[in-house]
């Protein structure tokens, strides 16, 4: 089978693997989709960032989807032919982090695709797939496109669980990449009372219009934009952070309410804050990463109609054309969750 | 003008009185439209309710709407022309309570038509009244049946409010009158999963399926719907009780999840409820009893159309068929919520 | 070696068993002493407890300390002679409930000394122990005693968790068992301002004052002496409700404020609550069912000193003296804990 | 009377003021204790901080104590020779954040000695105050130096609030000025189960030992102590950041656990902050700002034995000594509270 794998910064390649075995617990699944993130994007591009660098060959992916074909023993819940989402995420189920409930943050988490411990942790972007049970959810009724889209869905549900209740909620969103128009579809469905959201290419924040921002800001254009909603001490109660851009984020204090919940959701290295004015005001900065039970409940409400993901995924090529895939995906003028199809 | 007062049991009546006249903050205020609540009910069929009591006539009502005639000496914000929602909650803002932020339990509170001081907090169903300026919320856009269902719709949000985010919950609402279907359209509109409501006649649950639930049950039919959610400790995150019937809220105890919470609406007195079932599953039970600052959420959240009350207004009748109004208030196969003319 | 066997209500023996053999990651423990807590009682009187009936001899006891004997393959972190308190709570890691952090709720919990499942899970009052390493925590620098107080302490701080910070706040108590005593000691650790103690033996309310109750009431004596806390809406912001007596729960009503907590210890079957005037206070009725990991944190607070279980542990009883030992423990006006010493 | 008004950065000067008369509600005190603050001396050495500047001369001061001497009309529950502490918080309570509950946010806020609005806000180091009742705790028992001492207590109390429940938890003190100790006093009266504090003198360090560190760390020493509790991806809970510092705030990331929370009470302009490392453990950075209710919980805890502020009283010059006693409170290794005596 063909699998997908990163050797350096600009050196990805298309790899034959052996189809694996599934043992007990686990299925084989014939692989469909795999959507490219901003991850996959950095070790393509660099080989890494920040202090996590590739040392070895690695299969990328984490946001995949495909259809069960064998069931390994005492496997029960799932059968031959059901499409589903499989959860990257893989903690130990017995540090005290998951002992706590937090195992996004598990000492011995084994993630698709990251080059964060040696040897690596291989991804999932290959044509066959063998999983826990545990880590697949039914996704019987969707694309296998939008099952894909389960992943970073689920990152955006943690991060919106991070900010609690949005009912009547005033948020902010600064950042229309896949990340910051999911922060929309979410704080849409959970009832914000007003959504304003920014980014600097109309290409998307023509979309975040259209998946239910109520007022957006080009602010490349119109960079003082946010000083419109400093009144009063200021208008927002909820920031959802999609860029890691210090300038940016530092633009949004005056606009936010005393009490406000800043959720990051970008990663940035080191930022500049004013920390006086965020003290003033009682800020809470709060980051957000991955995600946990949330993957279950992205697959439930897209099953249910709740949340429709289907205007971002902007593209799907072949697993062939994964090198021009990964250079689309790299553009925010004209594409947001580029897919791979492996069918 | 005109006014509906209470007398006693059975004993309302239609009386003059003189049109006030405002004070500096104050508005004058032509009403349009006030809505039938269950304590008007309690008032008008019984003469209270538990141990609050009519002593002396009061003007009924608290769901109102109108236009503003006439600006007190100060007034800014608002103007003449204006359809406003007068909220009926008038806290001290000097209490320990109030300091608390917690104005719904003010020592001093003077909400409209409440018989439990004494004198009596007079009402306001009637064709004009003079309200302080902080009380009115600009309801442009929006009818004035609509706009006098912000009182009905805050004490729901407040209920919304400490149940926490309904964001991929699974809802169960118990009685779906006027507050129950309510709890329907904000639990729709906070991102709940699931929204289960049962009832026991079939027009309530037909207008729960139309603003939201996803299931209805007859419990007058099937008595046992409920334990249908009991497997693995149960289904439902999150229950709106809406009846105040003890055997109701018991039912529901094997189908919510351990850790759930249960928010009480209904007033029903003594309940005999199974206390160690609650305690081993840990469920929270927890009252929640009028609003304060949602009262102006609410008027948003309807006039930008993320809640449509429409459908539960199913009745508009003039001033002057009050007695009528009351009684089809009164019958739950008919009638939900039942409005007022004033204009 | 010897264990201490319920058969049916009443029918308590010390029998022989077979000393047993850690495997893989597990301890053998030299047991040295368990503490005789409620449903011990329960089974010993009754047979067991609302719908919870022995079906088969069952050896009881949850509340454990023992030093460690052997070390099974792979145990690290644990050496021969340490003194451990063992955590009886054994939840699967694996259902729904523990991947949310909710192992007390465990669909396949394996509590000590429970006869809820059929067959039924073993209790720990036996000469020799084989646990699991996790459920071990280092007692050292305690005594035997103390170190199985970890098990109900752990109750108490998960109750305490449950009502939040309480810093500053008026608690009281109600029911100065063991656990209500307990109650006293952890709110008077985490800075309440004001702690109140009732109950209906002057031994235990004098046991209160002593651990940390600032004033305690016999309300065998002075039935309405909560009364005394109504004037302003009420006095107490968290109730700690030990003793499972629906007359002592409406009678604490009165007594607290709006909004308050009240944590519901005691279990005590179907119990009729004045739920309309718990609902105009919105209170919080909230029950709290065993613990997970604050066992260690229980361990951890007794070794350095933060809080001092030593005044409830009135008697320590030779193995031999087991009937004699649950009699005592029956007796509410002379005991309070009694231990059983196994060494 | 004697006040002690700022006119100028190292413009301190004791000026003659009319005695004022209390109108209906309020009171007349005869000033006993004002203790010295940060921002009072900021005022003396820069003239104002950051953006706020002294633009007219202004009475210093807020944390002051002293005797009811004259009733205005209409005050209860005061008396002619009560020891009152003096709120300098003065919120409106109308605008949006009083009515939220979040006074200390208040957009007319008239807390004293504060030069951010214009005409400034007079501050209370004067001989004799008029004040609102409302703004009084009785304070009867203690010293007039620590009812001076309710005002910074309040504003660890407001923080230890942010935080939540300290039970248990393993809590980072940095700086050990008058508010770290502080929180090394609340935190260790809230239950916490480890305090680690850091400074960088052996002066200040020494006190936070006597008041309840567990262990202590003089950073300017050995600048990586913090790198001993970094290890299973963190050790601390809570941390209560009093230096404003950046390279400090820093310094605690990898020493806190994912999920811990940061309470940001120094005060320090623009911060560059490892906000990739923030993110990625979900820490929660929250600034704390004054506070509102705490005030009369601070007496209170005082009055009733929890918590002891005294060894913080290091200084108490008279009046006539104003610019030694600032000098001194300005000389971390010497001084902590330098209080000035008005009596």
């Amino acid at each position: 089978m063909k699998a997908i794998v990163a050797h350096a910064a600009k050196d990805l390649r298309i790899e034959d693997r052996e189809i694996p075995t599934p043992g007990p617990g686990q299925v084989l699944i014939r692989m469909q989709t795999g959507g490219i993130c901003g991850s996959d994007l950095h070790y393509y591009h660099n080989g890494g960032f920040g202090t996590v660098r590739l040392k070895e060959p690695m299969i990328l992916g984490h946001e995949v989807s495909g259809i069960v074909e064998t069931l390994g023993e005492g496997v029960t819940g799932l059968q031959t032919g059901h499409l589903v989402a499989v959860s990257p995420s893989r903690p130990c189920q017995a540090c005290d982090y998951c002992h706590e409930g937090k195992q996004n943050h598990c000492l011995n988490m084994r993630f698709y695709g990251s080059a964060m411990p040696f040897p690596h942790i291989q991804g999932a972007f290959q044509q066959w797939l063998v999983a826990d049970a545990a880590q697949c959810a039914i996704a019987d009724g969707l694309t296998a496109g939008e099952a894909a889209m389960a992943e970073p869905l689920s990152v955006v549900l943690h991060a919106a669980g991070q900010a609690g209740d949005l009912l009547g909620k005033r948020v902010l969103v600064t950042g229309c990449g896949p990340i910051g128009l999911l922060a929309i579809i979410v704080a849409r469905a959970a009832g914000a009372a007003q959504i304003v959201a920014t980014d600097i290419t109309d290409y998307t924040i023509g979309v975040a219009r259209q998946v239910g921002a109520d007022i957006v800001h080009n602010v490349a254009e119109t960079p003082s934009s946010l000083q419109d909603y400093a009144a009063g001490k200021g208008h927002f109660d909820v920031l959802f952070e999609c860029t890691g851009v210090a300038p940016v984020v530092a633009s949004t204090i005056p606009a936010l309410r005393p009490g406000a919940t800043m959720i990051q959701l970008g990663l940035g290295g080191d930022m500049t804050l004013p920390v006086q004015a965020m003290t003033a005001k009682e800020l809470t900065f709060k980051g957000s990463f991955r995600f946990h039970n949330e993957f279950f409940a992205a697959i439930n409400l897209m099953r249910n109609g709740r949340l429709n993901v289907r205007p971002l995924i902007t593209h799907t090529l072949p697993l062939e054309s994964s090198i021009e895939a990964f250079d689309l995906a790299s553009d925010r003028t004209q594409a947001l969750k580029v897919q791979l199809d492996f069918a």
